[in-house]
């Protein structure tokens, strides 16, 4: 079975209610290394080598995270400037991550029809994705469909432990070798 | 004339070549507010307070820093979802950005060739842009043609010094009131 590295960045996680619930139904996997990364680097400085270990003995790459600003919370974009550094993640000598998966899971406080021409966000949230996409298969990883929680601080208590759930079936399922 | 507001994110300034030039042929200009925010913010603590005076100050904002992994140093990002806060920059209340003019100028290490179907960036550069475009138009400001600098460390001096004064002429043209 693949070993999975959860990334796990919210700036505030006591003040989390969907992504909590979210890696919540993730941890109890045998399989998962849970990275709480603003638990672990509250100063915003990284520890690059181990990281980079880490990536070495997974197999699947995942990031939880809030969408703030079409994009990801500082402390994630100062890990992936820090850890996929040249001639590890990519360049010529660059292939440890070359064949894992990766696989993006956000939530949006907008609506679903928010990210549309007719929305306030104007884009459809796919616009949105390149940079991670982009970012994975320059390391030679296989990009998957993101999982998205939409209006994740209004959505009911049900709707949320579902997707959670479905989160969850899908790192089982990526893990398990399927598609 | 335009007041300008640029916020310069590079991480290690000292060791840039194509920035530094960039952002020496614009601090001469005398409606210009130069904020290097590795400078002022080492230890990621922003003055949120502060930098949004600033942000009411001014007319035009201009970030220029380089591009890495398809997206912004992550001290800019931290001012983005620190300072552009929820009835300040956007929401019921969030009028303080209405109607200023918005512009990004960024440097790429790749050539223009890899930002293609065919290179090894796979999407053209644009497909980067709308995490910025987003930002900019929901908090009411006009958005303009981002300014790029490829090859950024190869390029030869002499084009270097060109695209410094091509950026410091598009600001001195929106300062203005030209498109």
């Amino acid at each position: 079975m693949k070993k999975i590295l959860c990334l796990y960045a919210h700036p505030n996680p006591q003040r989390s209610r969907a992504n909590r619930k979210i890696v919540e139904s993730l941890t109890p996997l045998a399989n998962l290394s849970f990275r709480p990364l603003y638990e672990l680097y509250p100063e915003f400085y990284i520890d690059v080598k181990r990281e980079q270990q880490l990536l070495q003995e997974h197999d699947l790459i995942f990031f939880q995270h809030p969408f703030y600003w079409y994009s990801m919370p500082p402390l994630l974009k100062l890990w992936m400037d820090s850890v996929l550094e040249f001639d590890f993640a990519y360049g010529p000598k660059g292939r440890a991550l070359v064949g894992k998966d990766f696989l993006l899971s956000i939530t949006t406080g907008g609506p679903l029809d928010s990210y549309a021409p007719s929305g306030y966000n104007r884009f459809p949230l796919s616009a949105f994705f390149p940079p991670y996409e982009q970012t994975a298969r320059l390391c030679g990883m296989q990009w998957h469909e993101p999982l998205v929680l939409h209006h994740s601080t209004r959505v009911s208590e049900d709707t949320l432990l579902q997707h959670a759930e479905s989160v969850r079936q899908r790192l089982v399922q990526l893990s398990t070798g399927a598609q």
